[in-house]
């Protein structure tokens, strides 16, 4: 689980929060029209621009920012390592009984085990890692579409706030807080677009390139495996995937 | 018929026109001379920017994002496999009596039946698939321009509005609602931009992605099927085309 | 002549106009000193921005978003098929007295009858269209510079008027008609850059595109008559170059 | 010199004056805190975002807008054919005491007649080039900086100034005047950024286009020079570098 | 140290804070509140939108805007002729001895010294310039971040303000004060992003441009000494990657 994610999304909410409250009463920031049309708005024409698929699956692809769980490469590095000398000494069918975390290097081990050719493990991980790719590169692509949605469905409601409050100026003391309503839809577009779906999508960049350096230095141990390059050797080629400091430079 | 298209269209805009009727008169957000601005001027403009028949031809592409039936890819392949197995038991012949839904896949299957060769069926395969992408890429950048001019067309009838409101300033209890006239041009601008030109460029964008990609597939099945590809090969072939979910795992 | 472009210009300019006579005196929307501000800075920077041979060109090139007319492609491809008729007949040399009515196709007609290489002749085309192309993409940039332009020296008017206006608040009655005058440069700008600059510019850009792809129609048409290849052959080749639905389909 | 970048930006500068003095009084457009914060602003922050070296030689860089003197490419090649013709009827050696304005010719001519290989001659102009390329683009970087700075500082100067006004509202009569005084510095960036830099970045762009395009003449002359070739061919050579219509077709 | 980023932007903040002084009371621009906003918000979604331990790392990046003290590529280069005149006459072993104090340079005589073959010495410095390219890269774009949130920040703060103080209008002398607490956050955003992070992310690209070229100087030099060439021809080939202004004429 990446703490920093939901340490910075409440961090952030929180300190926003706890400005609203200084000015004694938070309800002056709640309008249930207001925050229909930012977030009815956004929903609507977010299912307007993306296929009905891309736009369900969009959601469990926001859960990776939170919730993703990234193994470390150096701990996959000394995992391949290990299995590789264990290869090495008893042959490919002694990794059937190995306990391997990683699922994309179990399934990985698995295909070896079963006696594929080299080149069709690669090509079926390859292939593995691009659907990853895509699916991921869909979800975001549908955050940052709500991230640019939100401020205009956000500017749309305050336009249709200031038309209702300037052709109804009769009584003066009710233009202040008119005005007010008006703009909470502005702040509600700019706080879904900045503090929830543009970072999430930033966030969402990260995890899939570092997931997908992962899924590259699994295929390449995979592949040494396969044609029994010798421990050592395969160690110092992986280790060139990752900075110097990260290298787990004891073994 | 994509249905997420139109339900979030509806949607998007339903809750904006709830939202006018908060205000208890919805009238007070219609003004014809607006209306003229924002939509002749978009209108104008965009017939200036693009040639006619480029403008013409955008119309058609807009109901694709709505109307659009695209075939599922699994069930394109199952369809390819159970052509190629006719094909290999009784030959190409053979396959001039099937009914094939698949306009495209019919158009392929009947070049193969006439006798083509191989290489110049896929050449003119390819070549429709250039000529809709290339179509529907003109189609894409007409409604973006549409996306850009209808807040611009907004914006200079606010201009002109706010002139006529601030030269004509003799009866105080006129400027709100001269101001709120004012603004509907930015509304509606804003309105056209976000919850119709520019969400359905982005739906037409991967619409097409998809249909491009059903062709290519079926590009590749007649080639197969041409050059007497084995079904069960063809099958996995054509498999890798597709995300793991998708494909059709009981054949 | 493109009648899109002038019919899309009168009626956004015309709808504009419409909409400043609601006001009942449209002088309101006239005032000098503020057209001198937009017009002149806009000449001014852009005189400062690009060499003075490519401004005074780039006036000729906007007559093209205005006057060009396209040869059809099906026109230019029975035409070609045409000649290549005749030259396969009777040689290359009875193509001396035809009548071409395109200039480039009649060029290229020419060097082909005083005799030059193939080779030569295509690299002489080919350079003639890369010129054309460069002049042309000269003039979009300075037409996209003054559609960058107009705008901040609107901006820069605007915040001038506002300046004077605010420094005199002696008599609140002039302060409206003072705002009025100041926001019309602003209008003059947004009214340069959307209603003619920009759309230009994406006009000019498309004619481009369809005169450089019937140039290399031709270039191909030369080639083909050159290596003396058989004008059904030529004919199917060169509709490759366009949609189907252009296509002479009796030819 | 380029008369018109000098002749543009004193129209541009000249015409806005003339709009100031409209209002009778210059001076209320001159206000030295509000001229330091960003001209101060822009110039310290520049030296903030580029190494010092980068940032003193964008001056004489700035220069080239205004004083740049290109030779025109019909020139250069006559030279260039001139002294082809020379050295191939007397020998390299003849053209030791040819006087030749272009510097860049000149040296290149000195390479040739102390002998050196061609193909290290054309890899030292090149480099020169490249060096040359390289140094003016740092200078275009930093004034687009000095055009993205200006207006930021001009905002960051209002804001200042507006927060100043309305912190001190007990007299209604100096809050004019004050919130014309915190406009100017947006005023001023406006002005930096649209009438001089980045016009200038513009103009140093094309500037650099054309003197590129003559040194890349200038490294093909001497190497046709140095491998002897006809100097009625290098003409033609040389003349597909520029549109037909500078060519000096008397030659 | 590069003392123009420290004097450029003490420079920046020091005529600003100057301006700030002209109002007589600088405390009018401290608000706790929106100061908490803008750095707090702008912290927390920062770390929402990087992994922590890219986070931490851009700290560490930052320094070098200011500390990094660059080696003068012509000094590197008369200390790589030095050695390598050192390597011709007393073997590469005479290396182990000298001082270097480039510790890049240092790290790849070692190499020699130690006797590796010289394509894993140029695969593995190679190796390091790419992961200390990628680590500045992941810095700038963390400092990008910051520079696009803190006005987002700041706008959502004055958001916040303006709503608390139209919807409390009764005490008609609190507005001013209101509202110039309200632009607070504003001014706050823009400052962060046009007088630190943005201007510090273009110094760190600019440093890591000319760190890149040096390090590549160095790699070039290590391969040159390695396979025993002639230190005159290494200068005049390294001499090639430098403006002909800093190269070291005399030696």
């Amino acid at each position: 689980m990446d703490l920093a994610t939901l340490i910075g999304f409440l961090l952030g909410v929180g300190i926003i929060v706890a400005a609203l409250f200084t000015s004694g009463d938070i309800m002056m920031f709640v309008d249930v029209p207001s925050l229909l049309i930012v977030f009815g708005g956004t929903f609507g024409v977010t299912l307007m621009r993306v296929p009905l698929g891309d736009f369900l699956r969009s959601f469990a692809i926001a859960g990776k920012a939170f919730m993703n769980k990234l193994d470390k490469p150096d701990v996959l590095i000394e995992e391949g390592v290990r299995l590789a000398d264990i290869a090495r000494k008893n042959g490919l069918l002694a990794l059937e009984n190995e306990t391997i975390e990683n699922p994309f290097m179990k399934k990985g081990i698995n295909f070896c085990v079963d006696g594929h050719e080299p080149e069709f493990v690669r090509k079926i991980l390859s292939q593995e890692i691009d659907q990853m790719v895509a699916r991921n590169e869909i979800g975001q692509d549908t955050w940052k579409g709500v991230g640019d949605l939100a401020p205009a469905m956000g500017m749309i409601g305050t336009l249709v706030g200031l038309v209702q409050m300037l052709a109804n100026m009769s009584d003066p003391a009710s233009i202040g807080p008119a005005m007010a309503i008006a703009l909470l839809t502005t702040l509600y577009g700019a706080l879904i677009a900045n503090v929830f779906a543009l970072p999430m999508v930033d966030k969402l960049a990260k995890v899939l390139h570092y997931e997908r350096t992962n899924r590259e230095l699994i295929v390449e141990t995979i592949a040494g495996i396969q044609e029994g390059v010798n421990p050592k050797v395969l160690e110092s080629l992986l280790n060139s995937y990752i900075s110097e400091k990260k290298r787990n430079t004891d073994s």
